[in-house]
């Protein structure tokens, strides 16, 4: 772990110019998706096909993952694995419905009727990665959102596989899928934004994905939405001296693990705590079986912040925003009022942020590299849009005449005056 | 107006092949923007200064609008048009208060507390464009929503004028302001994802542009938020033959005024109003002012749509998914249900879209080129967070252990696993 130190405001401009850092574009990489997407929008499913074999080595038959290779998958389940899936889809599910909003509707005045519409988006498409970064528990955290939001169709994609993880496609079941295809990278963002002749062109994609599909997420949004530009997964623990460093640092290193650019960042007041966590990283990396990944990310990405007291802990972390945000600290809870950014926050001494990726019911896609000083965390309110209406009586048109012409032609703009007068009942 | 005639399907791939068209991208003006925010993220204040000498030939002394401005445009400003932006300010609060979203919490089990904080965005900057294109409308639908969300600082800019539409000034104070910048174009932009010397860096970035500004917006995305890529103008009306033609005409070409690349959609089931329709466009077009922008726009835009029934046109319109929605039917509410991509809609005869432009509440920054398929029109849930958080008893942790380590260890994540092992009081 790297350690900042110095005034908060000297931390603060660190902080600032490696967050900068981060959201760097990489245009080779942009160049390269903007090829394959035109690819795919010229040759629909052969340019699939033909991607398939280049990039992930597999000819694909059908693109479709058909029923056969489901039920095959609910057969080979660990059945241990199907009930926590269960219990997690539980729990993801009673806290999401808490994020269901209704519409409004007012008469604020004689002859006048204002509201809004809460409507479901009509086609979701959710990425999936493949092989080892296959999340059983982000399909979850991805479909059951959409489905109570109550979108009509959910249409899944993972990159071919000789043989689906079971647990990929049993999760999608559980949680509702409608469709699933077996194509990924940006070819397949590109066959969700565009259609291809099997595959249907969706309103929104949703998911995680490499920087291919992050890049080609990117490059789509207009034409379809999207939920994120996801980057590396992050941590931040605020820890004083009633935390316990074994379970610091055990949470650190479990989104350490990840990936060689995930972020671990502690600040803490208490120079002890701060040794004594970093002592325990050294030694719970050398019983990781991910330990090379972890151990790189810790040292290329890992921070120790000393600050002076519970203001400044927070006001960095602020800074920091972090996807997921530890407070391991007496009374957790009282603090939340100091938190104004992040993804997810996780309170107190026993609350390890793994509890929050698979199973206590808040999503795990979440805003990273500082993007939650402006963005949340996938929810329901993520598949839902939101329609206004109006209604204006002829009277009540006549009776704001006046305000809305004298408006329309201090902007120059006389067809919206004379749309307004024609309506006057005097003409 | 072109007419488009077929069956539903022949329409709806034309009209999906239009759509495709208006969401390509521009690679030139990417390029030459990339640049200019490349020259101001190192420049600073100097590249903003460079720049407004070069684009709006105005050597500037101040980056800031100074409060001595802003007074004397209370001084110019028409007092019709100070009350009129005044009862139009009310009624946009009094709408957007109604988004105002609140938290929650459960406690789903023994020791186990959930819930969500709504959070204001800390800085939003808010993009005005000069000019022609200046609308004090705009100033209040981008900062009221933002203030009622509890920004703590909302920042303007707008393109330096020899001398500003007073209106502009007076419309930004009354929302609440906190500082207005001029400088415009994808500098400014840059300036707000960046921050200068002057102008600090925000966390979001909304309002309407040029197709500079869009791309702009487009390109600091991920480092910033953004409220929406604008297009142009749109308006599709639903008319049957209960329709007003000289009502429909009307409102079709106040959108068809605001740029040629405006696009007026009409969809209805009567050929006799879709011909009367026509000539009173026709008729209406030769009073206008900016009759050859609108005539421009209703030539090569204007579509006119013929459909069996009332499902045909509703098909339809979803499809398009407009930006304004007018349903010129009688009994117009009891079809709402029926809207499912729409960014506003305005009900009835006497619902003229303009009421919704200036005045009646509900806001005019809309989703276009048919992304109410999958957004909305900006409101205060574009200025707010939704944090999660979490919190575990010990006891609660150690019931839930097998679950989750069981998740953990089938994605390949020890770390996570120990993580929760470690508080195991069993340890």
């Amino acid at each position: 772990m790297k350690r900042l130190s110095g005034t908060n405001e000297e931390i603060s401009r660190i902080l600032a110019a490696e967050q900068l850092e981060l959201s760097r574009q990489n245009l080779d990489v942009e160049e390269a998706v903007r090829q394959i997407i035109q690819a795919v929008k010229e040759g629909g499913d052969q340019a699939l096909r033909d991607y398939s074999e280049k990039f992930d080595k597999v000819k694909l038959t059908n693109l479709e993952v058909g029923q056969d290779l489901i039920d095959q998958a609910f057969d080979e389940v660990d059945p241990t694995a199907l009930t926590a899936l269960e219990n997690a889809k539980a729990n993801i599910e009673s806290y999401h419905r808490q994020q269901v909003e209704q519409g409004f509707e007012d008469q604020p005045s004689q002859g006048v009727i204002r509201g809004q519409l809460i409507r479901p988006i009509g086609r979701v498409g959710v990425y999936v990665p493949g092989g080892t970064a296959a999340y059983p528990s982000s399909v979850l955290m991805n479909i059951i959102p959409a489905k109570i939001a109550g979108v009509k169709e959910i249409i899944m994609i993972t990159p071919p596989q000789e043989h689906f993880v079971p647990a990929i496609l049993v999760a999608a079941k559980l949680a509702g899928v409608d469709k699933i295809y077996q194509v990924g990278g940006a070819q397949g963002i590109a066959a969700l934004a565009y259609g291809t002749e099997t595959i249907p062109k969706v309103d929104k994609i949703t998911g995680p994905g490499n920087i291919y599909v992050a890049t080609a997420k990117k490059q789509v949004y207009g034409l379809v939405g999207i939920d994120m530009i996801a980057g590396p997964s992050e941590i931040g623990v605020i820890a004083d001296d009633s935390a316990n460093p074994k379970y610091v640092a055990a949470d650190l290193l479990s989104q350490a693990e990840h990936d060689v650019r995930a972020r671990a960042i502690l600040v803490t007041d208490s120079a002890e705590l701060a040794q004594a966590v970093e002592q325990e990283i050294e030694q719970q990396l050398t019983s990781l079986p991910r330990e090379e990944i972890a151990r790189a990310s810790v040292q290329n990405n890992g921070r120790i912040i000393i600050a002076r007291d519970a203001d400044g802990m927070f006001d960095l972390m602020n800074q920091v925003a972090p996807e997921h945000l530890e407070i391991a600290m007496d009374q957790a809870y009282d603090y939340l009022d100091r938190v104004q950014n992040a993804g997810s926050v996780f309170l107190g001494h026993f609350t390890s942020e793994p509890i929050g990726d698979y199973y206590a019911g808040a999503n795990h896609v979440l805003p990273t590299t500082a993007t939650s000083r402006f963005s949340s965390a996938l929810g329901v309110h993520d598949f839902i849009k939101r329609i206004q209406y109006t209604q204006y009586s002829q009277a009540a048109v006549n009776l704001a005449e006046k305000d809305i012409t004298t408006l329309a032609y201090a902007e120059g703009l006389q067809a919206h005056a004379k749309a307004i007068e024609v309506r006057n009942d005097k003409n």
